[in-house]
């Protein structure tokens, strides 16, 4: 990727020139961005801080850009001098990548300058919802196939090159084990896998030849489609009589792949043929518009499937194309002093958390997670003393915790500007992914009817933003 | 972009493999790209061309794309070599951007030797695909706007950068006039257009502080979101205010926007408050999770909205997420003649198209689309003869045309590897897609359902695959 710092809303820079006029650019801000809950989101896996924390640190406008700015007609001189010498220098602190995140709680905080905080917006939510998008569809589906490997091949359906390579990313994050994306495979050293498709077959006069060609170009590795003519009476037969060859030849037959028809009646009879054939051990693996229902439903049917190719509907998220992440203003400095901030909906859940804010994840004795807990940024959790916490919206419900760790959950990445936390690899990021999963219990990752995992506030926080809306509210 | 040639599925690569050690690579063939009818889907409008005809243009491996192919252990070093000095030499035949298409007609056409022709599906897939998809969305939208500005601003939401910046070009062919995106802008030269968001207004002390900061900053061009606390009785008030003092410093205000609540009753209200309070010339702009049912339906209760913002269900064409373009082989070169292919389904509506094709738009004397024809390539259409066309599944449907016009549908773009088609500014394309839609009688384009333009095949193309099928196929 290129430098994205004119990948923004226009409304960003009519602001800062609103700022800029109005001499407060400069003032202290704390902004969080959070996602909402939605069916297919009611938890999400974290990615991208990696591809926003290069925006981060490229982040300059070049006189071109000032220069596209100045034909625009709506900017002054001095304006676009401020805008040369812009740079972040304020403080980011993000959940790590790879971490099971909750609706509704900060994921990502920034305390800069106003402007600073304010212009970085746009691209923070399109290079992390985006990312924990694609990573949390990528988990739904890995959890349908309950163990079973998930080759991600969506990138034909992609929106675009960057969704094809940036998706192909987060999808390994969220569980997939390889991808067929041959870039995604050469920046992010991510597994690539993939065999042949139709118009290999149907470049030789008959199926049994393009099954010879290919085995012969990939002895150790021969995976055959073998829905092109007839799955049962023509793919099968002939993968069956290439796989004898190899054998005979000292090879190891890999497996056939099925791209069409009824998945779960092919599978049971294709198996049935391999395993009288002598080739228990061949694989099958499957593709054709698969998502997590299918999967799971594939299943249940007793398809033998040992290898699931997901393309459209994982690398678009297809039933759920958007993360829906916000980035709302908590705290404005004003007069030297940290003021809290408060936008108000009559929507009751669009009501924003005040104040410079804090997430802990509360883990009980046995190791798993009770609950995260929203508090602010000054308060302290005291791990001996018993800590009861309470549901935001039904007060009433409470649970309270003794032998409980509280974990922050936000990390320092960037500090005055400057990123302070290591670039990790995307194995140290899976790794994280399935350790924090083993936390949580199932109910609340299940696809159907999930518990909702509680996020609760701190007392000091309900009573902020309580008092808040009652000071500027609605009667 | 960058050179995108390792944007492309490892099937590719492998399958280039097997062609290069069967010597099969420089085998002329035939192959083309179409869509699959979908809700939503039942016509596109064509757009990406100009992304594919660059990425044609760069298309050539590196050393380090070299040396990371070597990595995987998959190719000989002959392989490797050969792709070294691999590039494209085919003809590459499209429908212009723009134009009006519909399901299951060759829109794309490539001849070319195998390998290039095959190499290049991935890619032509993903950018093709990924902008007619959001051109199309965003046809349906300015449709249902019925004739009202569509602003695009989904960046924040979009599928990665690139879905941002190359679905607001899209987006500006299917019929939006702006968009937020400052780098789209930027590299396509878009309109574009943006305000300030709630976080604005949380930044004064006051709305009536922060609208009138905003109108010093912009006098010219004040647009003010009434939304952050209360939009009838705080947000429309302030707003008048600080119209009124525009006007007596001499400017014209321009108008609010509403960003949340039920639009139809806000801007029924705000525009009765906006006309007593003398600012009938002032505009209501909406946004919200807009998409073209919502648009549709507001229009229908009568809202008092002239300008819709459209975020997060057009940039990603929310309950459509893939185009599901096909890229399939037609004919291959075998023992120096050319020769149909066909690709098998159990599903009739999956089983090919066989041959080297051209599609027509046939208009009638009132300059009216009455079909497409999709015919074999050497077919010869005599405009001066009465044309009968038939439904290629109830072939008894049948419809005679006297005093028509055949138009080719498909231009070269690429002869011999070299293009030849000029780039086209995005206000040419724009006027072409206004200028198709007015041939395109309205029951095809409906947003409820729409009906069924005919695409038909000639007698000679629907008797090739006819034939072919049953020479091949089940029985």
């Amino acid at each position: 990727m290129n430098n994205l710092t004119m990948l923004t809303d226009l409304y960003q820079l009519t602001m800062l020139y609103g700022y800029f006029k109005n001499k407060k650019t400069e003032r202290n801000s704390v902004f969080t961005m959070f996602f909402r809950d939605a069916p297919g989101l009611n938890y999400a896996v974290m990615a991208g801080n990696e591809q926003f924390l290069d925006y981060i640190r490229d982040l300059r406008f070049t006189e071109e850009d000032l220069k596209y700015l100045d034909s625009l007609n709506q900017f002054d001189r001095d304006f676009l001098d401020y805008l040369r010498t812009f740079r972040f220098t304020g403080n980011i602190d993000m959940v790590k990548e790879g971490s099971i995140i909750f609706p509704g709680e900060p994921i990502v905080r920034v305390e800069a300058p106003l402007a600073q905080a304010q212009l970085i917006e746009t691209t923070l939510l399109t290079l992390v919802g985006h990312q924990s998008l694609i990573a949390t569809k990528a988990h739904r589906v890995c959890l349908a196939a309950e163990g079973g490997k998930v080759m991600e091949f969506g990138l034909r359906r992609a929106q675009g090159p960057d969704a094809g390579v940036l998706g192909a990313r987060a999808a390994v994050i969220g569980g997939c084990s390889s991808t067929s994306n041959v870039l995604a495979g050469q920046m992010f050293g991510i597994p690539v896998s993939g065999t042949h498709a139709h118009s290999w077959v149907m470049s030789f006069d008959t199926e049994l030849d393009a099954f010879r060609a290919y085995a012969q170009a990939f002895p150790n590795n021969a995976l055959l489609l073998v829905d092109t003519y007839d799955t049962l009476r023509s793919g099968v037969p002939n993968a069956i009589k290439v796989f004898k060859e190899l054998r005979e030849q000292g090879h190891k037959p890999l497996g056939i792949r099925l791209d069409s028809g009824d998945l779960a009646y092919l599978s049971i009879m294709a198996r049935k043929m391999l395993d009288e054939a002598g080739f228990p051990e061949v694989i099958i693996v499957a593709s054709n518009d698969l998502d997590e229902t299918i999967i799971r439903d594939l299943k249940l049917q007793g398809a033998k499937i040992d290898l699931w190719g997901v393309g459209t509907k994982l690398i678009t998220s297809f039933d759920r194309a958007a993360f829906g992440g916000v980035y709302k203003m908590n705290a404005l400095e004003t007069d030297g002093k940290m003021v809290p901030k408060i936008k108000l909906s009559d929507n009751p859940i669009k009501v924003t958390l005040p104040g410079k804010q804090e997430l802990y994840r509360l883990y009980t004795e046995d190791g798993m997670a009770a609950a995260d807990l929203v508090t602010l940024y000054d308060e302290k959790i005291d791990e001996s003393q018993p800590l009861t916490i309470f549901d935001p919206v039904d007060t009433w419900k409470k649970m309270t915790l003794t032998n409980y760790k509280a974990v922050k959950m936000l990390s320092p990445m960037v500090v005055d500007g400057q990123r302070v936390f290591e670039k990790e690899s995307l194995k140290d990021i899976r790794a994280r992914r399935e350790k924090q999963e083993a936390t949580i219990w199932h109910q609340h990752l299940r696809l159907i009817n999930p518990s909702a995992f509680k996020v609760d506030w701190s007392d000091k926080l309900w009573k902020l933003r309580s008092d808040m809306l009652h000071e500027q509210g609605k009667d």
